[in-house]
């Protein structure tokens, strides 16, 4: 595969690392999300990494790089998912993912960006509330 | 990799496919998906397929074998984001993706959803309505 798919949801752009980054799929990922971010003028970017079982320092460059170049196209960006482990290891490496702010999952994801970005209708808090309607 | 992550989006799951699927793969994602289906009480599965380049008889299978379990246990199954070359292939290979509706993208999956499940309120369309005012 020579590509990681990226899929709208609402005003935010959602992507799900399942594979072995390299190199060159970083740096294509990197690209396309700026280029989305622009052309569907997202204003936050969701990266759910519950398949990947190591973040290594790699990883977590590509992570705080890509939050950053979001940060200057004014989205926020937002890591979902990560496995209890893989915090533990972060954090006796170490490793600070900078720039990138976490959250359990995508609708809690979807809801701190909202806050981030100030808006006050929240669209993560719709989908709870009509997931708790129909109930 | 041994799993395919399952997000939940309301009372959505969100299926990303961007490895090869082997028999134990689909097999496990079948597993996981319908306990996912019970315990978050969701009434939608959306399977993007947009990282696939090709869909064969497997694929086919595999997720018509998803939309029957998923539809036994009340919950409809929408693929979003076929490439128009994929589509072009099953057609021409004589493939129905039996009992499996489609749907441009994960936003319009949604929609589908909603209206195959009766429900008025359109989330996706909540989705797109809160993207369009903050233009």
């Amino acid at each position: 595969m020579d590509r990681i798919p990226i899929l709208k949801l609402g005003d935010c752009l959602l992507v799900s690392i399942q594979v072995d980054m390299h190199d060159r799929l970083a740096i294509s990922l990197q690209d396309d999300l700026t280029e989305r971010i622009n052309k569907d003028r997202a204003r936050g970017v969701l990266i759910d990494i519950s398949a990947l079982e190591i973040v290594d320092s790699f990883i977590g460059r590509m992570l705080s790089n890509i939050a950053a170049m979001a940060r200057v196209l004014d989205a926020r960006t937002v890591v979902v998912g990560m496995r209890p482990a893989v915090a533990i290891t972060l954090v006796e490496l170490g490793l600070s993912l900078e720039g990138v702010a976490t959250a359990l999952n995508v609708e809690r994801g979807m809801e701190l960006i909202l806050s981030l970005t100030g808006r006050k209708r929240l669209l993560a808090g719709e989908l709870n509330h009509n997931a708790r309607r129909k109930e």
